[in-house]
């Protein structure tokens, strides 16, 4: 892979699906929104969605972390006017277990299954996995079905829920879909997107198409037979929005509509802002699989502190919140509003030490990990048989 | 499409599955079998296949229109020993009715089926001319439907022959190989077999794995499941070459075999030798679906003579067979050797007339082009049905 805009140099932030890093000062995300041609997403609209779902916006939002969008607003127009949409989301499975930094994007998609009762599509890209990772098919499939397993875990409603991995599903209309988007997109507009070099295999040239479709319904006639024209709408991290840039360019032209976005910032790493997380640096992230002591030691361990270096100092001078990842941590994770401006009014002015802050991160992770762990526990295979079948969803819409 | 070798100057000849054109002289297969690094077809191996199948070879075999291979002889040996292989061909659907070129690789591979008693995959490329021509996918598919009434109309064993069209077949294990092809090729290595350019859309990029994983049996576990490594052998038209070197360069990376391939001349069209027959221009070619009164007119008026301007000087020069099309039509299509001689000998010394020698063509191909429009005509939608049913074939090796 080569980066995005590299020629502007060294330091430039590098945003695409196989590639985050920051500049200097940590992601620059006004910048990103510029250079992709998004929306912020503001006030306004997240009042407009907690009015029209008749129920508080999620925190991610409330708090900013879905913080861009793309005709977000078309979709509210038209489930204003009693329409409905679906919802496509989905995750490439490389590693065994999913950090917390995975569950954002199936966290905020399962709200707004709830909020706005619509059909949810969520694809594993086993095949991308096993183009750019080097892993069998057969180990990228085996990835699929157990991280299948922590998105079921999530909350997600069989009745309205189809999880599909590429390997399984690909064929059919979605096969034809996938062929009519490559006819509109040329080798130099893929490199300009996703800054491909003439070294990599066409594996990779061949992958956007697989991720652009499910943006279209007729990728899926058992669910959306005769309804070619419902919208579609892909929350997401902003990391992956090249492939729906790709796809809204295409989509008219065969006589499609543009999928809508909401997209999030990144969740950080243990170590700081400047960067995604990692899945091969283990100490960088809590996973669901950890256990309390593990997220204890890696709270306190890695956990970068915006805090003063001794007591006497953070009384006097307070936190730097900004670069504060405890703070970041809670400000996804611990809902109760009142009580986070409480903790960053009295951590940032020193009346709180990180010790004191880190303790209540570890008690919130703790009972989000173990939550997860139990759902998890008690996902069958015959459950994941039942979200991956290929059937109707007859009340999907109910 | 950028042209293979165009470096070298104008008048190189060009040949890869999209174009064919040859240079002053008519195409140079010696030079192209040396470019292309294929093995001729010698007398001895003909000879072996005649001993081996205990049948005398077909005559594209005795005159050397199937003239070069790739490791033919493998397959010989196994076949010798009592194992088996199995056949691949296959057709892109772009027109509605076939001409005569057309039949010959499917001709050839009955022959084949039925001399070495093996099963036979067929792969219709609707996606390929959906990529290629300015059609719809619903047109590519009713075409390669059409088509494939034409190819059961050549006579080939429905208990052992499975037809497939990649919009309704490419997925699950097919889609897989495609996917590990796709990661062993490089965008350069496909530039420099298929002469891509960088403002072609990525769909003929992605294209080559469809056509390539039909040569491994594990891309059809409906009929080979367990049998991973059963041979595979490829009777096609030498332009196809590009697809099957690329195939054998990625097969033992993948763990796979390599395909053999048998390997055809081009068909001329009516008007000479020196270019591929065109579905675009009715005049350069005999349709199966033409009439006896239309092959008639065509043959008379269009087929190239190499025969004298009058009747005086022809009778003292004889004719040029090199650039005859009426005696390369006879070649292709009159099966008695003795009297194809008897013709070729009396039209160069003069003493048969191009009038008399295209009367004799003209009769052998309205036999020809009846007889397939007789059994074209019993070719029911069921029978379609059961040719390209993902199904067992129990006795393909009986």
């Amino acid at each position: 892979m080569s980066v995005v805009g590299k020629e502007e140099g060294e330091e430039q932030q590098v945003v695409n699906p196989w590639e985050v890093s920051a500049g200097k000062g940590g992601i620059d995300y006004d910048k990103l929104v510029d250079q992709f041609g998004c929306q912020r997403l503001d006030d306004a609209l997240v009042a407009r969605v907690a009015r029209l779902t008749a129920r508080p916006p999620h925190r991610f939002l409330r708090r900013g972390l879905f913080f861009a969008h793309r005709d977000l607003n078309e979709i509210l127009d038209l489930y204003e006017r009693g329409e409905r949409f679906y919802l496509y989301t989905g995750r490439g499975p490389s590693s065994e277990a999913l950090h917390l930094g995975h569950l954002i994007p199936f966290m905020f998609t399962k709200y707004l299954q709830d909020a706005f009762k619509v059909p949810l599509v969520i694809q594993l890209t086993d095949d991308e996995k096993f183009l750019w990772k080097n892993l069998t098919v057969e180990e990228s499939k085996r990835l699929a079905r157990e991280n299948a397993k922590d998105i079921i875990a999530c909350g997600f409603d069989v009745e309205r829920t189809f999880i599909f991995s590429d390997f399984n599903y690909v064929g059919g209309a979605f096969y034809e879909n996938m062929v009519k988007v490559a006819r509109c997109v040329t080798y130099n507009k893929v490199v300009g997107i996703f800054g491909f070099s003439p070294e990599d295999h066409i594996g990779k040239i061949s992958f956007p198409p697989v991720q652009a479709v499910p943006s279209f319904p007729s990728s899926f006639p058992h669910l959306f037979s005769g309804n070619d024209q419902l919208r579609c709408l892909i929350p997401c991290a902003i990391d992956q929005d090249p492939y729906f840039r790709m796809t809204r360019d295409v989509a008219p032209r065969i006589g499609y509509q543009k999928p809508s976005l909401i997209e999030s910032r990144f969740f950080p790493a243990l170590q700081g802002e400047n960067t995604k997380m990692s899945a091969s640096d283990p100490n960088s992230a809590i996973y669901v699989t950890d256990s309390v002591k593990e997220i204890k030691t890696k709270v306190n361990k890695y956990a970068f502190s915006g805090g003063q270096d001794s007591i006497e100092l953070h009384r006097k001078l307070g936190a730097n919140l900004d670069v504060d990842v405890p703070i970041k941590y809670l400000n996804f994770f611990l809902e109760d509003d009142n009580e986070l401006e409480h903790i960053k009014k009295e951590y940032k002015e020193g009346r709180m030490l990180t010790g004191e802050v880190k303790q209540r991160l570890v008690a919130v992770l703790s009972e989000l990990v173990a939550r997860h762990q139990r759902a998890r526990a008690q996902v069958t295979e015959e459950m994941v048989d039942a979200f991956m079948a290929v059937r109707p969803l007859p009340n999907m819409f109910g």
